[in-house]
């Protein structure tokens, strides 16, 4: 990442940033609305449909929304507290699993073009990983905030919506330590099974992450010191990344719980900071759906997912994509002559 | 319908073809179970994913299984009962929707064109409603046999899947008229408000299905005499649809409460006739909820989804073609050079 480090911002750029986050444009939202109502079906008998395409249209700023050119972008990195056991995989496969996305093998591959979306992939210093947050921070302030800006450059113009999702052995204890230190509660409450560990290392991650959080009690008045004591390259990334399509008029899908605890930081800078996002799925890993309470995100499905991905991210572009289809291509009851309910 | 009276089967005909429904394949299913084994992933981290996939090779008898060809049909009929006053639209409502269909204005079609599947909408005599069945049988015998004799006939060969669904003035209460009659209890357990009803109108829709069933309580003993007396022309051939699926080696996706009262019709005469569908979503309508745990189904999503018209197993398509674009597209462990977990 030496070619960001010149303009890479600092915390105190970035807090800045979340103080003037644009809202939904109302007009585009009050016009989807209002042509929803107008459209042939009993009112609201579209559930989540009618209300993600009247949502698309606030965040994307216009009317009628479109959903034609989605993107998924996976963000991979390494954590230094896969040494500690926490993961069924060793740390070599997130690179291996990197070399797979760009061969076209990886269930995300699949899924894209499935969804017709465009995919990227983007490489957080694979060879660098993270210190192990069980001894101190795991990164520095200068790499946090350069993954950061990092994943902020990573959203391009042109797109209509942008699924996000991770890759990184361990980074569910990353994700576990985050949401310990922003929401408290006991440690086993955020830690699960991840990519499928044994007693033995669901014992190790446990402690891995009070251990995580005990070492580095002095960042947890502050979510940016957070995730550069108990983050990921990949979820600084992705918290980077949600940012710039808020300032881009760019609605975010958000993938299992690695994803949506790097999202929880910026909503615990600033609760309306998720308002351009929704959550796809449920993932199985228990922590997630505590963190999707305090987070007042209902998912759009629950499909026993836990592979990351951005899987669960690619799945719901389709429910994206069938709820702008039928906000522009139904009739309305004036056209087919019957009055309204 | 008079073109299929001469070779309408008999309520003892269809009783002999569910007599020997086939079984899925257990060698397709056999080899696709390992081959998601073998997937680069954590076992089983791709979670519904990895079992649709299994049962689409179980029920096609083939692996891998295939989503190339899905086809959506929506049978339209008319019920008697509307003239009750239980629903929030008149009976003519029914036919300005299949129209709206043909037009490609519906909900269905935006839906069926994102799903790439082929639509096909059935009119069951609409201008011949089935008799109001709080007062006597909704249908004859051979009325009712031959809807399931259409049903059945329109399961063409050449497809991947058939995802069924419905159009059909006043007919959630048909269908909690057959979830009353077939599986008892409460008869408010059964009615929820439809097209949006208020509650005057649910209140009829209430004594409606009371009625419906103490007036014909002589059909409670028999699975096929309760759609006749209690179902209409559009779930008779949505019961029919789905018995010739299973005979041609079609999976189903069922839609939401009409569609799946109509399939509980054929559970009730054999608990494995559904073994080859799949519920889509689960409904608004609350008995959709009762029925589903009856049946034992799980829905693949929850949208709050109220409309019918096949429009939540038009979404559960997306779903189907990701898991056999996994199934089939993923690189295994062994391919990329990392030991299985």
């Amino acid at each position: 990442m030496t070619e960001t480090e010149d303009t890479t911002p600092s915390f105190a750029e970035i807090r800045a940033l979340l103080a003037e986050l644009p809202g939904p444009s109302l007009e585009a939202q009050e016009t989807a609305r209002e042509r929803q109502g107008h459209l042939v079906k009993p009112p609201g008998s579209l559930g989540r449909l009618e209300e993600l395409a009247i949502w698309l249209a606030g965040w994307q700023g216009r009317h009628p929304p479109r959903l034609e050119r989605p993107r998924i972008a996976v963000y991979a990195g390494n954590h230094g507290v896969a040494a500690c056991g926490v993961s069924a995989y060793p740390a070599e496969v997130t690179k291996l699993m990197v070399q797979t996305f760009i061969a076209g093998g990886g269930a995300i591959n699949q899924l894209a073009e499935v969804a017709g979306a465009d995919l990227r992939v983007y490489e957080l210093a694979l060879d660098e990983p993270t210190a192990d947050f069980t001894q101190g921070p795991a990164m520095s302030e200068e790499d946090c905030a350069s993954a950061l800006a990092y994943g902020m450059m990573t959203v391009e113009e042109g797109f209509d919506v942008m699924a996000l999702g991770e890759m990184g052995i361990a980074n569910t204890t990353s994700a576990a330590a985050l949401c310990h230190g922003l929401f408290g509660g006991a440690p086993e409450t955020w830690v699960g099974r991840g990519t499928g560990i044994d007693d033995a290392a669901l014992a190790r991650k446990r402690a891995a992450v009070a251990e995580a959080v005990a070492v580095n009690r002095a960042a947890l008045t502050d979510p940016f010191e957070l995730l550069r004591c108990l983050g990921g390259l990949e979820l600084a990334a992705i918290a980077g990344a949600i940012l710039a399509c808020r300032l881009a008029r760019l609605p975010v899908v958000l993938d299992g719980y690695a994803c949506t605890a790097a999202a929880a930081v910026l909503f615990a800078a600033d609760p309306h900071a998720l308002d351009h996002c929704v959550v796809a799925h449920r993932s199985v890993e228990p922590g997630h759906t505590h963190l999707l309470e305090k987070l007042g995100q209902r998912p759009l499905f629950d499909l026993d997912l836990r592979l990351g991905e951005a899987s669960g991210a690619a799945l719901a572009l389709g429910v994206l994509k069938s709820a702008t289809a039928c906000h522009q291509g139904m009739s309305t009851f004036a056209e087919i002559g019957i009055g309204e309910a």
